[in-house]
């Protein structure tokens, strides 16, 4: 068959997913990669390689002409950056897990890769051992995407699993999550949904060829979530997941945040518990598909690099088709949301926010309240984050402005409420 | 960006996916496809285009210089290889939908690729609308595929859905599945797992290398399934699926089998339900990954080869890595499976191909027993098909032979039975 480009590798980092690239590549002298260098930040540990494998200073990899790839799997995403704009004007293509580096920066990525036409995959840095990138970049380039959601973040729903089906309190699953390594030490970055809005910002673009920051991205994280809300969601049937969702609306536009959601039992999300991940991709012809599986953690992760590695022996790259080929998609924040509302004293909420409110419940302990907003409230107030109120969207939870008065009508009729 | 490859299609077959096709390749200029001539059986119909577009005569298409991509959505086998070998002959791209022709012709159909280095792609023959092919051949490139096992058929699952949902009897089932349009008149391919053992004879290659007829893969269908089959599982906390399976043993050979079979309600496959498809894949780094979506009709085959249409724009094609840069997997029959078995009469149960029975069952109306036997049995022997009989495979059903003592020494252990 064809001749394929023979891979010089230079490697970023030998934690466990750099160590376990370096293990499988050698083994499969098929792949025709090879890690030349490896470049490390601490000189002194022992490692399982020739010691004259290492270096820490990045130029050996980064000037080093027979070194065609650079694959970077580091934790410190300022670096990253660095070494991934000297690896473009080096002429190098480049394979990342920095989730952080890649959401902050795709303009810059974007623009490196227009002006060398050099790849630049990034598959493990979302979701994995799950092919999203590939297949959102490759298979559902002429469909109509309807709509995309997906749990993107592993420890939150292991704790959100935890708080469910055991009961932990979140901070006993939080501690559990710890324990099993599925949460780091310092856990604010996955569990106030840092994490997850860093990943969506990286598919939107795959997705829908929309560049936003992170920052643009309204999102939260489930550390308000009590397990009186999980209560809450038993009663009505529900699951809660911390949901990374984009909706097109009618005008075309797209609707995207990171925030709680009810999962009802049919939802295929309802399905994908513990530190697992799943996507649902809702497109025109296919109708739902779901992928699922481990969303982190140094074999998937590995895993993920590898089949980057692999597809640069046939010089694949992103085509980024919905940015270049299509009108880009375009974030919107004019529409509206229904949310379930958790909260001690109803002074914390600020009902002025709501378009109605259709259900109230008044307890001993808690109380919440079901209402619609419109979500650009959510953006300009931050109330609904302070401690002590959960918001959590209910199920199917986005209506269209121009849907509003009908739903409100047959809400509040529905409620027993005269509107 | 690149330039592309601008696609002039003659396309085969005008039914409800190539119209489909024919109209989005229309409304998206952006994909630089077009369909110059489309070839038909029955020139009368009346169609939604141009009638200058149509003609009957296949070498209109086949031996225009213009065209440069074959895409073939028609049911007959025979006519579909012919147009595919020409095609090749005449240095055309092909994309086809024929899961019998592809599975019957795999040495020739590969051959042809050597020889001309012309790309063949085939998602939409198996399981449609879930990019499986694609991700079997891109994705799973360098990872341990410990095992691959899938629910390719949607009738099937269908009709076993409805029968344990609904307790509907098998007959009423498939008329409910036929009356939807999710079963040929003529159901046989379906049922009797015709239709699942082509689909899985194409994964196997993209999975292991396998280069198989579907003839020499054992498998069978669900004709033979009953409501107090249904029953038995109930009690055992099972559904029963057909299931197409491969799993690598020990000395690296691949066992490989379509038959119906219990799985457990935190298998996978579970999730599986009425007519769609689902595929889970097992492999070294990845751990689990679950993959799950509509497989077959009009929209989401449609979307499977609009997919391989925009795949050929930069010159994409298999590689078939598995089979050409790896030692390829080879098919065993040497290890053995655990069966349950129904019958109405012990006489038509061949009690000497069991190494034993551990669990025997009479009832009024029906009488089971589970047991182990070597697989080779079944391909020697078909008293387990004959009608009245039902053979379903335990969940894990492989036991490898270097385990067959100590299993059965735990097993009978277990039944209480002294060995």
């Amino acid at each position: 068959m064809d001749v394929h480009k023979q891979l010089t590798i230079g490697l970023f980092g030998f934690g466990v997913v750099g160590e376990g690239l370096y293990k499988v590549l050698q083994q499969t002298p098929s792949l025709k990669a090879s890690i030349k260098r490896v470049c490390i930040k601490h000189p002194g540990k022992k490692r399982n390689a020739p010691d004259e494998l290492f270096t820490t200073d990045k130029n050996d990899l980064l000037f080093d002409k027979d070194i065609n790839v650079i694959v970077e799997v580091i934790d410190d995403s300022v670096a990253a950056f660095e070494i991934v704009s000297t690896a473009f004007q080096q002429g190098k293509a480049v394979v990342s897990a920095s989730k952080k580096m890649i959401a902050e920066h795709l303009p810059e990525i974007l623009k490196f890769q227009q002006d060398t036409g050099l790849p630049f995959l990034c598959e493990a840095a979302a979701c994995a051992s799950i092919p999203v990138i590939r297949n959102l970049e490759e298979y559902y380039d002429n469909d109509l995407l309807h709509g995309i959601k997906a749990i993107v973040n592993g420890s939150t729903n292991f704790i959100l699993t935890k708080m469910f089906e055991d009961k932990l309190q979140f901070g006993e699953a939080l501690l559990l999550a710890q324990q099993l390594g599925f949460a780091e030490s310092n856990p604010k970055l996955d569990v106030e949904g840092y994490d997850a809005v860093n990943k969506w910002a990286i598919l939107l673009n795959h997705a829908y060829g929309i560049v936003e920051h992170p920052d643009n991205i309204l999102f939260t994280g489930i550390q308000n979530i009590q397990l009186s809300d999980a209560a809450v969601a038993r009663e009505k049937n529900y699951d809660i997941k911390l949901v990374a969702q984009a909706q097109k609306l009618r005008n075309g536009k797209v609707a995207a945040y990171v925030l709680p959601q009810f999962i009802k039992h049919d939802d295929h999300l309802t399905f994908v518990k513990n530190e697992y991940n799943g996507v649902v991709i809702e497109s025109g012809f296919a109708d739902k598909q779901f992928f699922y599986g481990k969303g982190a953690g140094s074999f998937p992760t590995a895993s993920a690099v590898l089949s980057d590695i692999s597809a640069l022996r046939y010089n694949y790259r992103y085509e980024y088709k919905k940015r270049y080929y299509h009108t880009p998609g375009e974030l919107t924040s004019d529409f509206y949301v229904k949310v379930y509302i958790s909260f001690n004293q109803l002074a914390d909420v600020n009902k002025d926010d709501f378009e109605w409110i259709e259900e109230w419940h008044g307890g001993q302990d808690r109380n919440y309240l079901v209402g619609v907003l419109h979500f650009e409230k959510l953006t300009q107030h931050d109330w609904w984050k302070a401690q002590g109120i959960s918001l959590i969207l209910t199920p199917d939870p986005v209506i269209e402005s121009i849907e509003l008065r009908n739903i409100k009508k047959r809400s509040l009729e529905l409620a027993g409420i005269n509107g």
